[in-house]
């Protein structure tokens, strides 16, 4: 078990990696809370829940804590379960509507705390939820997919989709805990399970020749139950991201690293309608065309770059990008969330362990890549 | 004019009241911004929009911007207008659908700033906007109601209506700068000028014997267009709510002593719909209510009870409150969002420049004081 501290601008908070994980909120203080709630999707509460509450013993605690002063006349409510459905069609501002609507009927004040049971969907919009009921609630991000937790259940980032604009709306609201248990990714698809794996790739990327070299000898043992092996690489992968976002958490210019792959995988996600693709192996394609425009740019070797597009191929069959108009992927990259002023801000591998921002990409060169990529 | 800072957990802002206020806006750092966009209604931009640009001299300051290097690219368009329909229906999770969308699409970033002229629906909304639209934008916030002036616009809450809850979503995203020019309060109706001094009158109750003693003094001298009266009286009620919240901006405990009056005010809105009492007036009638409170409980003595009634009084004319139900009101009273664990927080009145937070009142208590409200 790995235990990792986050510093946040609004409070320090833990990120606990491996198997029992879970068992950390039975030392959470819940007496400073006066009601709990828990989100998430009814197929995996009937999954997990009951697994949850044994290793959280939160039950247990609650019942304690009524018969102490301290609890007493709270958590009178046995805690309260708010299910959305699954898919990304539920991060919009409507279920907002309806998830707040929730929580007042059952008599959630500002001292309540919401436990995000899930995958992404889960926690970026529980933590939207989470930041904004009554002007900002605790909560405890409990990640259900290898993507969730080793990237998305971190550094405080909340979305919601506006349109068909991805993560448009949203705030920095960082949880109060955050347990990522690998055992729980046994449920999970082994598409699913492989679109995390693309995050860990990238992370390689970024953490340097350790993981990546890791990555390249064990890739083909990890798999959704085997726990033993996917504890330490998901380990690896979330200190990358732990060390970045405690340098940077509002993505000033050091976070934006996070973002390598994610400029050419947005707009292939955008392209195809958010259908064809789940979002990483959309990132893994971005990985490809990334560094593609890399080596084109001079920045970086083409042994490396080599080594990259190996990593990237051997996590799985990736849907095909060779029919997407090039134009439209063009047009899509001109409009990303992180270009300032109208300029693309683009993340480029320079070796395996380091990345450079880059603004001035000329777009014919950017063209050629995803030229290149379609081509492959 | 009166200058004054505010620290906050973000960052520090200034406030500045008097006329002339929206000259401060020449000197603020627009090389900072990609692009300016106003969030304002059509109403009060014909009538102040012209003075606007004209004592900002925002739209002379972004062409020397596009000429420079620093500039360059940036500010390339005309500031554009963002105009939402007059009203609190507009506080909307919807409406913040709307208004997003049309960022995104006049090609907004998370380096633009937004510039929220109007009243409390428009700084409420215009700032939760900027707190979310890619996760947080800054924006500078011009209040042109008295309401706004001493109130709403300072303290960076913000906030959506939803369903019939007020403010039940929202965020502490303090503005860049508050520009509060009592000029523009020439424009409002005599009842929505009247709405606002009962915040004020809250704001002398708060003070003490100082600003409520010059409220006695000169309130009848108060109208919307007698700027030189109005000005140094708004000051000194800025004055207190920069203290308080400066000292407290999450509202953990001292920030509440700004709820006076607001408890049974928020009941009397709720009870009738939004639709009879403007919001100062129903925080009128919910100081004169929680004053009867605070006697009957032993925590106010009847002359500085008399003193308080009477102030509120002379505001203007209050629309009856005789005909509510009360067993309605109490119930409202006992969802109001500040309780915590099913408790109301009380604030009372214990003299003129003290309140006292008392969270065991008897429901009795509280049901006496409303029906001698009702009554009197």
């Amino acid at each position: 078990m790995k235990h990792f501290r986050i510093t946040s601008h609004k409070s320090d908070y833990e990120v606990i990696v491996g198997r029992g994980a879970w068992r950390a909120l039975r030392r959470f203080p819940l007496e400073c809370y006066s009601s709990v709630f828990f989100f998430t999707e009814q197929r995996l509460w009937s999954r997990w829940g009951r697994a949850f509450l044994a290793e959280s013993r939160l039950l247990r605690n609650l019942r304690e804590l009524r018969g102490t002063e301290a609890g007493h006349r709270k958590h009178a409510r046995h805690p309260q379960r708010l299910f959305i459905p699954p898919g990304e069609a539920s991060k919009s501002l409507k279920m907002v509507e309806r998830v707040v609507g929730e929580l007042l009927k059952f008599g959630a004040d500002r001292h309540s705390l919401l436990i995000a049971l899930g995958g992404g969907v889960i926690g970026d919009l529980g933590g939207f939820v989470a930041s904004t009921y009554m002007r900002g609630i605790d909560y405890v991000n409990v990640p259900t997919t290898a993507l969730a937790q080793v990237d998305s259940a971190l550094g405080g980032k909340t979305a919601v989709n506006v349109g068909a604009m991805k993560n448009l709306v949203g705030s920095f609201h960082p949880p109060r805990l955050v347990l990522a248990d690998p055992g729980v990714l046994r449920s999970m698809s082994v598409r699913a399970f492989r679109s995390g794996l693309y995050e860990v790739v990238k992370h390689g990327i970024l953490e340097g020749p350790g993981l990546f070299r890791r990555l390249e000898r064990h890739l083909d043992t990890l798999s959704p139950a085997n726990t033993a092996a996917l504890e330490p690489m998901l380990a690896r992968a979330v200190k990358v991201k732990v060390e970045v976002i405690s340098r940077d958490e509002r993505e000033a210019e050091l976070r934006l690293v996070l973002n390598l792959g994610h400029t050419f995988g947005h707009a292939f996600e955008e392209a195809t309608g958010y259908h064809r693709f789940t979002h990483g192996e959309a990132v893994g394609w971005g990985l490809l065309a990334v560094t593609r425009l890399a080596v084109r740019l001079g920045v970086l070797g083409s042994a490396e770059a080599a080594r990259i597009d190996r990593l990237v191929r051997r996590v799985g069959p990736l849907p095909p990008v060779r029919d997407l108009d090039p134009a439209r992927v063009l047009k899509l990259l001109s409009q990303d969330k992180k270009s300032i002023g109208g300029k693309i801000r683009w993340v480029l591998p320079e070796r395996i362990g380091k990345v450079r921002i880059v603004t001035d990409v000329p777009r014919a060169d950017v063209a050629a890549a995803l030229r290149d990529l379609q081509g492959s």
